[in-house]
Order: structure tokens, then sequence, then C-alpha cells
């Protein structure tokens, strides 16, 4: 398209609006079952459970070392179908784009939105775009649904969460939220601090064939901690974590360190948290280990046969503290 | 909740969001299918085919005469699976909350919404919540999925359009541009003018009986002439409108003559055209009159023999003119 900003014509339904569709989202995303003269597409699908989840994205700055918006819209989505045990099949996307923002760049973000959509698996089947006045929309916000399959056996559920279950990570926590905070803020501290946005199906569908899997979830907003507190709210039993086992890359350590911030509550992007029955848990640890993306995963607790909402950290020298639900905000719009 | 303006907090996945999500979103959407304590939800389905569609929302004001942002979403979203022949089944929800909303006019919004999905027969099975900062964020954006559930034989198209087609409409056209106009500016021009928003899902259900029955589309953004325009380029064929017989309001009409808009690029939102075989033109004009929302429908159009893309408007006084396509924006943020 000739024109190189966003003005606010390319949201009006017209002429305009329909050569951003066209040479920005339709080139991109093109696949079979996406058809932009439609108000909606029909789903094939097959004699599987259908499994439906929806994400908004505000991330600051628009791309970081390790992802942008558009990727990590895709990570999101799939994520959140991938660890209720689906399959992920067919996204939806929502744009709000700022008026000002260069087309070069929206089409950057798109671009790396359809690799990563390639890549996880997924089509995008339907679109809608509103462009905001400048000043107003954050540069580009998205809104991502995602559908997927799931075989009806499957029963995921935190109400399957029994005492002496074992919770497991499949890697590092915290890379995303920190990688997002340099990206921000001058603080000359860049290192090499790469955010984990990926796709975490493979992670979850090493662990699907275990029966005594019970649960798992994707640490992002509020991070690990928030995942340990609704375990232990939804349960009722106390969670005790091992604070030398959880995985903390050490530039995000030394970085939350300087500046205040504990990796527990910074999102990942890229990992999963697992609950298993205790006898399962070292072939599901070892199940993670031959991935590439799981050669960090680690035991790190365990639900307690005490009944009371709480989270145990255990710390280094042997002390043990409450690890607080997240109040105030670490860090606004990292996802 | 206690808090009366949204903070960043309310976005952190921490305490603050939990209370959000349970007291103003999970308190006025709850249903069976929706579950806030699971990250993807699996959607109960039956034998037929099923049809999605996305749509964002950012219209300001937040609420104007007949509407607000809440329902606006839910008959946008509802209406878009109503057009395609499909009964509209389930909705996911993101909404951008700006930072300094207040909450009563956010549960406002979202006990609209509600009320409108009920209306509609639509149950909202997934939902997240992003804050952005204050100025960042328009006040609040909704992003809306809908999924559908249709006949597998229902196939209406574009492409089914053939020469000497009827053009119909169900009711006038701009009175949701209008009303979101006068609602924003100080024009001192209030008057009784009020949003179309609405489910058109009666209107879209007693045409789909009709074998003769080629499209259905809403005149949403960019208005009737829109509409005209995309079957014009889709099918090649050169469409002819009787200016006289589209309805239009008589405060529509005068409000846009002293602002010099016109009314067929405005936006409708509870309103659909049809294109339909000529032999039950009159039977589905009659179907719409005898509905509440039907009473002002009329035949509009025809679809010419000439293959040139082009839309001629007759005038009242037997000339014509060629409606061109939308190109500036008329009205930027009405939906």
């Amino acid at each position: 398209m000739q024109d190189t900003h966003i003005t606010l014509a390319h949201g009006n339904g017209g002429y305009y609006m329909r050569e951003l569709i066209e040479h920005v989202f339709a080139r991109h995303l093109k696949n079979p079952a996406l058809d932009i003269h439609t108000d909606a597409v029909s789903l094939p699908w097959s004699a599987e459970e259908l499994v439906i989840t929806t994400d908004g994205f505000t991330v600051k700055p628009l791309e970081f070392p390790g992802g942008n918006i558009g990727s990590l819209a895709v990570h999101g989505t799939v994520n959140d179908l991938a660890v209720v045990g689906a399959m992920p099949r067919y996204l939806t996307l929502n744009a709000f784009i700022e008026e000002g923002l260069t087309v070069a760049q929206l089409e950057r973000l798109i671009a790396s939105l359809a690799k990563a959509a390639h890549d996880a698996g997924v089509v995008v089947v339907a679109g809608d775009t509103k462009v905001v006045q400048r000043g107003e929309g954050g540069g580009l916000y998205l809104a991502t649904t995602g559908v997927g399959t799931r075989d009806p056996h499957c029963k995921l559920s935190m109400s399957n969460i029994q005492p002496n279950d074992t919770i497991l990570i499949s890697g590092s926590v915290g890379d995303h939220g920190t990688a997002v905070m340099l990206a921000r803020e001058q603080f000359g501290l860049r290192g090499d601090l790469q955010s984990d946005s990926a796709s975490v199906l493979p992670l979850t569908q090493a662990l699907l064939p275990l029966s005594g899997l019970r649960f798992m979830r994707d640490p992002t907003r509020g991070g690990l901690a928030t995942v340990v507190h609704e375990i232990s709210q939804a349960t009722g039993y106390t969670l005790k974590l091992e604070q030398s086992a959880i995985p903390i890359h050490a530039p995000v350590e030394s970085v939350c360190e300087i500046l205040g911030y504990d990796p527990l509550y910074l999102a990942s992007e890229g990992r999963v948290v697992a609950v298993i029955a205790a006898e399962q848990a070292e072939t599901a640890l070892q199940a993670w280990r031959t991935l590439p993306q799981g050669q960090e995963a680690a035991i790190i607790g365990q639900i307690q046969t005490q009944q009371l909402v709480q989270v145990i950290l255990q710390t280094a020298l042997g002390g043990e503290r409450l690890l607080e639900e997240l109040e105030d905000d670490p860090l606004p719009r990292i996802c």
C-alpha cells in the first residue's frame, strides 16, 4: 500500500481500510479458511471436543528482544489452549491500531504473528481492525480468540489436585517480564536477556499421556507466584515451593536485584507449571528435559496436606516464608 | 468492590484484578459455561456447522442515545453471525480498560452487555481484561468473538448473486452514526435521535426459509454505500439504487444536511441489507414488515445485467449519479 502511516481513514470501512486489510493483514495471514469478504467463517470440526479462549495484548514496547506483540499474541492464545490439553486449531484477530503507527512496523508485527501462527499450527480465520485517534491506542493492541480441539476424556482441572502432588515448571521464570522491562526503560542494563515467548504445545503434549497429570498453566501475568496462589485458593491446600529449585536465569536475577523486583511475580510467556501425581513426577520431568524448550525443567514444590490457603517458600537457608499474593503492579503492559 | 476507579493494579494478574473480574465481569456475565478459573472453555456442539466471527469496538462516547459500547459489542457480533444464516451461541469478550475509568461506568457498560447477550440468546464463555495507562485507551475498547451454529445447507454468499436480483433493507439508514455523532459533539441538535443498535436475528431468521435468498449483510462501518460497493466489486455487476426508496428518518436527514454528511455512508447497527431473487422480493418484504424491527423495510434497488463495477443512484427527480466508494472518514470511532 502507498501510505506509510496509519490514518483514521484506515478504519472507516471504505477504500483505505480495504487496502489495509488486503495488503497488510490478508497477505500475511492468507489460508484456505480465511475469507475477508464474509462476516463469519465456519469451522470444520471433527468428533472431538471444541475449546475456546481469548486474550488481549498491550505490551510496550511493541517489539522487544525475543519477540513482539504479534508473536506474543499467538503464543499467549495457543498456550492457553495447550495447557488445558487442547490442540490449537484456529485464531481470530482483532487489531486496535493507533493513528500514526507506521505501516512498516505494522507489517513487521503482522508478519511475525503470521509466522508464529504457522509454526504453532494454527490458522487465522477471522479478523477485524479499528483505528483509534493518535494518542489513544498505545500503538497497537491485539485481541485474539483461539479455538482448539481436545480429546473429550482429557479432564485437566485444579479440582483434580490432591495432597502430596508434585509441582513442576518447564523452565526459568521471569525472562519475558524482565526482557520487556529492559526494552522499555533506559536502564543501560540490556545484556543478552530475551523473552521466553514461545508456543508451549510440545511441552503440554509431552505430559498428556501421563494418567497422573492433574493440571497445567502458563505463568503469564502475575508470574509463578500468581499460579501457585490460584491453586491454593481453588483447592484449599497449602502449597510449598523450594526456592532454590526454581530455575531463574542469572541476568534475570541480577536485574531484579538491582531494580527491586521479585522474578516469581514476573511473566513468562513460554513456560508451563504442571501439577502431577508424585509417582509420575520423575517421568514428567524426564519427558520435558528431552525437549529443547524443557532443558531447564525442574520439580519445584508440593501440595501439602494442610488445608489452609497459603504458599510457603522454603528458602535456600532452610527457613520458610509466606509468598504473598501480588497486589501492586510490578510491571504494567508487559503482555 | 471497594475501588471507584480503575488503576493499573486492576490489570496485573493479582488480587485487584481478581476482584475486578469477580465483582464486575463474572457477576454480570455468569452462566453455566463461563469458568473464570480456566484458560479455555469447551463448546458443547451438535451436528450443525460452526461459524465464527470477531469484532473490535471503540465507540466514543461510550454511552449514547439507544445504546452503549457494551450492548453495541453484543449486537455487532451477533449480527455478523445472523447475516450469514447462523444462530449465535457463544461470545468471548476482551476488555481494554483505561486507567481512571470509573468502576461505576464500567459496571453499567458490562451490565448492559450482559443484558444484550441474554436478550440475543448468547452466553459469554471466555474473557480477558487488560488495563492500559491513563490517556492510552479511550476509556474502554472491547473485542468480541462470536461462535454460532448453522444448517450446513445454508450457503449465503455474494457469489450467489445474479442479475435482476432485488436489494432490500430492513429499516432506515444512518441512525446509529448520527446518534453517536450528536452524542459526541456539542452541536445542540439532540432531538430524539436514537441509535438503531439491536440484534437483527429475528430479521435474518425470517428470510432464511426463502430459497431465493442470496446474501445478507448488516450495513455498519461505511454504511449502506459500502455494502453495495462490496457487492458490485465481488460480483462484477452494476447495482442500481432508488434514492427515494431508501428509508431515512427525518431527523437523520436534517442533521446530515446541516452538517454535510451523507446518511448512505453512516453506520446502522440494527439493519440488514438482503439480496434475493426478484420473484421472492415481495414475500421477503412482507416477512420483515410483520416484525417490530422491520416496519420500515423497503425494496431499494436491483442488480443490473451490466458487468461494470459501479453503483448508480437514481435520484428522486429521475436523474442518475454514481455513488462513490467511501474514502475519507466521515466519523471515526462510531462502532
